[in-house]
């Protein structure tokens, strides 16, 4: 559910990583075949005519499958609709792998409450870190023994701070330029005011604390206002800015942050990392693509694959 | 099975990660108790006496447990007693872990078959990297998406080469300095000679390919002929020495290569790094301790969790 950049990308490879589509659905429409939908000629039709077939999306969700995707956009409060679709497979004994933060951002507790009751599984790897192995890598760890999670979870912020500490640029040039590049969307909003930072790390808090968080308990501060003189003084002292999102005593921290500017944490471009703090194990460094739709459908089929 | 660091970490560890010790054995000893042993005074006794128990490693083998830790010393070629241990638990039905490299990197082919006899299921998440989940992380994508694995895999040599650049030492002098703080063994043969880098080199390319390597396949060079000269002048040029291993269009080298100062690969003191490049995700690195008693058993235990 969901034909964006990371449902179409995980229909393009599912049948690579030995997988049959049975459907794709939009907000609007949807095309369903039990034995296993033709993905180009769907995708095709996506391009030209902005839907996906002739079924109502209610047919998606009613139709054959063993797991579904959930990859429609992120929404905050509600998360509608992408959380009435979880809970539709759940309720129905299928497994969910999301792509979409929503659900287990804004409504952890409640998605737990159906999955508890369900025969399915719910998986949300792709949610944080695009290709990053994230929430796998926390859960594979007893949850007890990491004490701390912290890292760069947004590509576009990430992207502008290091452009500006590199050429000495004002933010508006470098937020222009990024959406010039694709790399910032036409609403780059969420990106730089640190919402979509602050809903992987409610994400990440729910998974380490067992739920009960909300974007509501994150305090949350953008980069709209670092000023390129900051950067400079920064760099002076062989620092630089990073936005940070900050997991750690039950609390989430984001905001600009000061980095050694070799330093681990001061990945380059869209790049993300995640800093993983453990009791038995030390810190644990995972960093790559944070976003795309190839990148973020990896995470999906990951995931997919830990279902069978 | 293995009372070393290893061994006895996860021991320690293990009820913390809600598991029951029902036996630990050395080369020479073993204590068994289906109801759970008291580790502590097993471990006290190792220390006191060098025995862990009354009985003989074979009451171990024999003993009720779901889950064998193969935790004793890589040996290669047949790799006993390691492989034995390994086949005598699959043979009987049960789960294996491994920390011990031998059997996967020297038999991974005999060991695969067993395994495909046995209704347990065989993980060595901690042969390659201690902390850093490697051998997981690359199993979760699909292995044909994989191109490439590479990375710092040695503590040791990777601590002797990070401060022979940092000070301008001889290998020599670090060396002893190593093994004084305790971060070099007596022998650091397999070390310093890039043995130990191979054959976690061998397991990813088993992993990757699906079999057919042994150490006899890696094209091997050590640490123990860079002069701090090498190093001086990699540094006029921004760049260092590592010990670095390579695992792609089935091959394998080892070897010290130059790297950039501040470049990812370039991690220092007891650090490793593995980078995975992937057809649709990119390029992900993981970094992290790879090695230590504590650290290694926290992947142990995490592979531990995958067989519930």
């Amino acid at each position: 559910m969901g034909a964006g950049a990371v449902g179409t990308s995980v229909a393009e490879l599912a049948s690579t990583y030995g997988h049959t589509v049975t459907g794709i659905g939009d907000s609007s429409s949807a095309a369903v075949d039990p034995g296993g939908i033709d993905v180009e000629a769907v995708l095709e039709r996506k391009r030209t005519d902005n839907t996906v077939g002739q079924l109502a999306p209610a047919d998606l969700l009613d139709g054959a499958y063993d797991a579904l995707i959930e990859a429609t956009p992120t929404t905050l409060g509600d998360a509608e609709p992408g959380y009435s679709h979880v809970t539709s497979a759940l309720e129905r004994d299928r497994h969910v792998v999301l792509a979409n933060k929503g659900p287990v951002a804004e409504r952890y507790d409640d998605v737990r409450r159906v999955e508890r009751e369900s025969e399915g599984t719910m998986l949300f790897d792709a949610t944080v870190g695009g290709a990053i192995p994230v929430v796998s890598t926390i859960d594979a760890f007893d949850s007890d023994s990491v004490s701390a999670v912290r890292g760069v979870l947004n590509g576009t912020a990430n992207f502008i701070l290091s452009r500006m500490a590199t050429d000495s640029l004002d933010y508006e040039h470098v937020l222009a330029e990024a959406q010039d590049l694709g790399v910032a969307e036409a609403d780059p909003t969420f990106d730089v005011d640190g919402t979509d930072a602050a809903l992987k790390c409610v994400i990440i808090a729910n998974v380490l604390y067992g739920g009960g968080y909300t974007i509501e308990d994150a305090t949350v501060e953008g980069i709209q206002n670092v000023p390129a003189s900051a950067l400079s003084l920064a760099a002076e002292d062989g620092r630089t800015i990073r936005l940070i999102g900050d997991v750690a005593d039950e609390r989430i921290l984001v905001g600009p942050r000061l980095v050694p500017e070799s330093g681990t944490l001061a990945v380059s471009g869209t790049q993300n990392i995640v800093q993983i703090e453990t009791q038995h194990a030390g810190r644990l460094n995972v960093s790559g693509r944070g976003a795309g739709g190839h990148e973020t459908a990896t995470a999906v089929l990951r995931d997919i694959g830990l279902l069978e």
